[in-house]
């Protein structure tokens, strides 16, 4: 799936809407009972989930020493590094905080939905970043109008926060008006709510999102952390606890960590689309390595279309790790096959017309050395259109490769995702429209192969796993 | 070398000054005789030269249709990306150009100094990009002084374009005059100068800095460029026709190509620093592959410094190729083991004093399942002060690996370059203040390897190099 | 006053806070039966109320072509030229519309609290502008949050749209929550809200703040326009109408005018600020044209402090009206006797320490062949802290001028304003901290007069007035 | 003529190259033996010349404390507040200055054009400001192209600095090379040049363009300025001397002050234009009042064409001294009758076609009451296209207004001026294609009167005058 993942940001993901898989958000929650400065701990906390949305990002603190507490914020479009520069982080000071960053799935693409939603009741502040999508979000917004609740803009956000506002009003504490809360929300979600001295996770109860724990222990202090990825943990040299249980509410406050469970569902859900594209390589989640997850992808499609050649590549960087599994399980040896250029990132000008023929190179350079006179098995994890990957084996061809044997480590999508995940829909991918002979065919390619969903299973062991922009069995409506 | 290649623009090259190994310029010419309008294929020729410079950027093109020609320019400060937006490039028409990208090996860091320089004289307009270093600049400027000449800025193009102005005022043709000018230039360099009907080229006579030409043939009509590297011409879907000759002199005009030669030296001296570091994994110069050149580094330091190990990896994307050559020689398998953050860029901000321990983390993640319990060959292409690898490695015995044995594809080097490489002061090296032993220790390896001065020439077969970095052999002062 | 005048925008208003006299918003709205755009008669009518508030401004639009409405809106921190370029008004599309500018009185100085207030309900859209402050704003807040409502902002506005949309969802039509809420509603106030179909302009019952209505008849349609003061409609072209009277609730809709009154108080209290300093020199408003009694305190000043002198000249350009006004009534000629610079604007750089002494001249400077051997009577709106006029009258005397005798066309501030001026506090004027001699002789004047209270009636006539913050008597708490 | 003098910079003033009166430069000099830090007396020393050139804004400073100096300098398009930031003026460290402020007469609009220019030659470093225009600027150009000289730019400055080098390089000291170059310049000038630890002013032997000294005495050290108005002066608080007289060449050292002279001319011819529109209210040039010539221009109009009426009033800011002359000649009273928008600045959007009607409210509005019943002579400075004064008596009519007697305190203009001021060309000045009865009529007054060229000496006494705008004499070529 190279050619959703080489722009980075607000105005090149914008035209994925129309023409690719969209991303969805990242989650962050931090809290030090030892009063230290939690704010950079955040930034480079979101830099490591960037890859879960680029569309906007924005950190929200709360300073808890003393008496008093004081609530504040930043957020707007663009990459963690483009909306905060120093003075932005100084201004930030806090001991407990919540980050976010989004690409939108529900709710207008606008500087009003970026997060963390903070919001003033008559119990103090609240701040809210969320992960997913709730499915019966006009039907709870239509239930909070009618007993007069005016909103500012169009997120899912604003009427969980909404909600747990009026129940807050009405109850004792603030976990158990999330509770309240959450017992309506249908759909897959990650919520972290900060109220200003406590961090309160929520994970759906079928583990659609992912969420987990993790501690930094410092002179005798430990300070926790939730975040959508491990990789998050890692990034701040914190250490991996456990991952949040589908259906968990985890409060963090100066006492420690207590916990509390949604009603039970009868199958848990976890997201595939989580390990075959979106988390990143080096996380593991639900206590599947996403890494070997993409390695066993690539080792059934070794089992299940082998084929000679002389070596295994992937294109970069999305079909790496399953080519590896590839050459692991076939014997052929993995090699790099491509250049990539970095420099092709957010500002840069797309080819005219006139050009685009030329699109690809500008990106992705063959190393003509390793492939001439060679027969190469290309791994990737999609093909939406296929013009990239018609490109790509043109290019291979014309530097002298042999026969080229594309694999895909995912099967073609077929159905829409209500969970928060933008799978493309039916027009816009090329799978839908022809065979896998056409496909071949319209590629260039000497032999294509897609993984089965009957292989899934083999990448995540005995996970229960949500396959519904596979197969459509959703679990949840 | 992975430290010195995560940023990518001006504020941070300036800290590279100090600390690391420093860039050069790229530099691209084009010629098209049916009146096509260039610029959008220099955009993206500079875009695939930008690793040969991060700090300023800039295009001049000459529109030569019709009696009168019309030069424009714009150049600035940072990535082809940032200096050029859409309206710019539609601003710039012409059939004829020449484009720079620059990291500044002399003159000051200052927009001043951007290229292409653009001059006006009493015989019209010159436009001079400029990759290399001349080491007696400051004795021709000084000549140019006495006769009266004026300068704006501190580059030594600024020299050049004033002597060729200086012999044109007194010759038949500009080809001649850039000739009597480079007859009289000391050092390393590749030159192409836009008059505006004309595209001339010109390398030093011993080749120390790389220049090549390519053809697009289009309706019968021959569009030819010059570039820095091949891969220069592979993205814009141009075919590579040779490369120019050391002291040659290429003419490109309405009629085609015309050649000529500067008086001849006794021996060529190509760069190895191009192979080693410099130059893309994709491009061909001098006949020779850099991708194949590394490749055979990683097996001369198989051959020189064998190990038993589970598998070879490289740091990311510096280490890559020559891994590869290693886990090829030695039968190793070649695994992927490293996550960079691609989102680490320019406008990053740094890990305050407090953070630093985990700077490393935040660009690279290790994959953990991969090196549990795995002993490893780690290649890199240099140890600059020691402190990244030395928490690489720490990282990866965190994550449970066994022995690391770190292989360096490069020597230390020794002696500063006068031709436009800023490679690191003696100072700023582990190498000159430690013996191998020390460094292995300090860098918390089982063991440490350096590529040998004598591997250089297996390397690049027969072709003749300049190595002075390495052995003080400096081929002209 | 001339010192409060001098710089324009958000940065330097916020030094206002805490030295001078600070100011109010302008509010604007407008309705085309004829569905033409008004989106640029809205930024005319900002930029002649800009004025009133130079810290913020925005547009909302609504589209109501067709069977469907279409609401948007733009706003940001900064002068109406500064926030709105040319591509933000193209895409404000749309035949109703509400503009505002803002200077902060209540709610803190961020974009959050920027006004149109734009919020969603069970009943659709409603955009709010105001100008004023509301005394019992905590208490509605309160009392909204006990019922579930939830704030994203600090502000006056929140509050007003919160509970009109409270009202709304419980009543048949927008009008009547607006008159529930303005029943409720204490302090000074002009408010128009957008409710997609509907203008709706309301005045507090004591008339504390003004608001006009205006017509452009165009091809036998009659666009009406609510704004601040006269002088936005005249800047448009558009003919005065009347004022809105106090209590007055005025719809717009496509079938004309409709009128309504909330409950009369016994005693109309029109602010007599917006005379004296606030309102553009150009503006009537109830019946009172602004440059006329600032004319008739020059004359007021005339009569209770006359004296000798050769000119009469005013401090540019708050002194003018009034000089011209004591010329009349004295005989004594008016003349222009300073050069102000028109350059020293928003990001402009105040002299460091070493050259505060200047500060005066680089704004100010006097016309030598004017003012050498005459006497002079210079009139100005106040003395704040009486450095600005003690530099001036310092250059007047440098440059050869006679005696100088001070006249101020306003009395000295006594009490604070609850109404949504910020007149300055005791602590920073130097009336509060000085007798009328002290004051003459601080300043290096050889006479100085200010205003009485009793002469306000003269400006206005019989127009009953709040001058609470003179003589401390509030029209309401 | 106020149609020219509302907007204030770079992308407005480009609008004026067709449609009005161009302006020129303003040119400022330091030298502080004391080795105070003079740029931020340079910064203020700009704002108040910055009426002179609205384009581009720059400084140069040499720091010469101790054996060696520094030259920095920054510039930029735009005005002195937007190129200038406290940064920039921090980095500017240095006892010796220049400073300028630029509308182009010669020379493109671009950044490279942007003054002070500053270069480096075998003796040193030249920093060069300069207010006029060479008539022979291309013919020096050609004689130094053909010495071999190189060109970056297009403009006057780099001629002039070039043949200085030039000079210098075979000269004894700076001043005689500057002196042999003033020698060769022939036009309109007043320059600059720092030459590091020299200041060095030259004026052009006719006087048509103004330079002046002034000094600030403190410590016991005198510290030397050299402005183009003496309004400069007096914003930095420095004492007036003495105007530099024509072909005078004034340099200051650390010695203080020395002179020499030009060859003398015949005749001097000061630029009347300077008078008429073009200086500062408040500056003194050549020993006569700007102000007070305005004041006999308006005294002249009211000899030549008195009338009946109720009162005198100026368009502002362009037509208000001329107006009180006329009232105090007349003894009709002189009246402020409008209100200037001060918001209408760089940034502010033209209305459309549209409302072009409007376009004059906008800026200008009439106070109403005022007018009304009311009898008015009108005073101006110019009347380019008359569509603003037609505007502006409709406004008046339409307010009630009685009649209107235009009184124009300049002649047309006839011819072009070759000394850097730019006066409308024939084709875009309404007086060219019409008497004046026929634009009286167009622009609907009741009557219409123009300045004679020969009241012209009444304004400046015995002054010789350049007048080659309005009489085509011109005084060299």
């Amino acid at each position: 799936m190279a050619e959703e993942r080489e722009f980075t940001s607000t105005e090149i993901t914008r035209a994925y809407r129309t023409s690719g898989i969209r991303e969805e958000c990242g989650v962050f929650g931090i809290y030090s009972p030892a009063h230290e400065n939690i704010t950079e701990k955040i930034y480079y906390g979101l830099t490591a989930l960037q890859h879960r949305g680029q569309e906007s990002a924005g950190i929200a603190v709360s300073d808890t020493e003393g008496l008093m507490y004081n609530v504040s914020f930043h957020k707007d479009m663009g990459l963690v590094s483009e909306v905060f520069h120093k003075e932005d982080l100084l201004k930030l000071k806090g001991n407990i905080g919540v980050g976010h960053v989004r690409y939108s799935t529900a709710g207008g693409s606008t500087p009003e939905n970026a997060q963390p939603l903070v919001i003033n009741y008559s119990k103090g502040t609240l701040s809210l970043v969320h992960n997913g999508n709730i499915t019966n979000a006009d039907e709870l917004r239509n239930e909070l109008s009618s007993h007069g609740a005016v909103f500012h803009a169009t997120s899912d956000s604003e009427v969980i926060a909404s909600m747990i506002a009026f129940h807050r009003t009405r109850s004792a504490a603030v976990e158990e008006a999330i509770k309240k809360t959450a017992e309506r929300l249908k759909g897959g979600y990650a919520l972290i709510v900060m109220s200003p001295r406590k961090i309160i996770g929520v994970r759906d109860p079928y583990g659609l999102k992912p969420l987990c724990l993790g501690k930094i222990s410092e002179n005798g202090n430990d300070t926790y952390i939730l975040a959508s990825e491990s990789c998050a943990l890692t990034s701040i040299d914190a250490q991996f606890i456990r991952d949040i249980e589908p259906g968990e509410i985890i409060t963090i406050t100066k006492d420690g960590l207590k916990t509390d469970h949604l009603p039970a569902v009868d199958k848990k859900a976890h997201c595939i689309f989580e390990y075959i594209y979106f988390a990143r390589l080096d996380s593991v989640i639900d206590n599947i390595s996403v890494y070997g997850s993409r390695i066993k992808a690539g080792q059934a499609l070794a089992e299940n279309f082998p084929v000679k050649a002389d070596l295994v590549a992937g294109v970069p960087d999305s079909g790496l790790a399953a080519a590896e599994g590839y050459a692991m399980k076939s014997g052929i040896p993995f090699r790099m096959i491509f250049k990539k250029n970095s420099y092709v990132g957010r500002t840069f000008i797309k080819p005219t017309q006139e050009m685009r023929e030329s699109a690809v190179h500008i990106k992705l350079n063959v190393i003509s050395e390793t492939v001439k006179g060679k027969d190469i098995v290309l791994i990737d994890d999609s093909i939406v259109r296929g013009t990239t990957m018609k490109q790509i084996i043109k290019q291979l061809k014309k530097n002298g490769a042999g026969k080229i044997h594309v694999r895909i480590s995912a099967p073609p999508f077929l159905h829409p995702c209500y969970y928060g995940t933008d799978v493309p829909t039916s027009t816009e991918l090329i799978a839908h429209n022809a065979t896998v002979d056409d496909i071949c065919s319209f590629i260039g390619a000497d032999s294509l192969g897609y993984l089965d969903v009957s292989d899934f299973q083999k990448m995540v062991g005995d996970l229960p796993i949500c396959k519904a922009c596979f197969d459509g069995n959703y679990p949840v409506m």
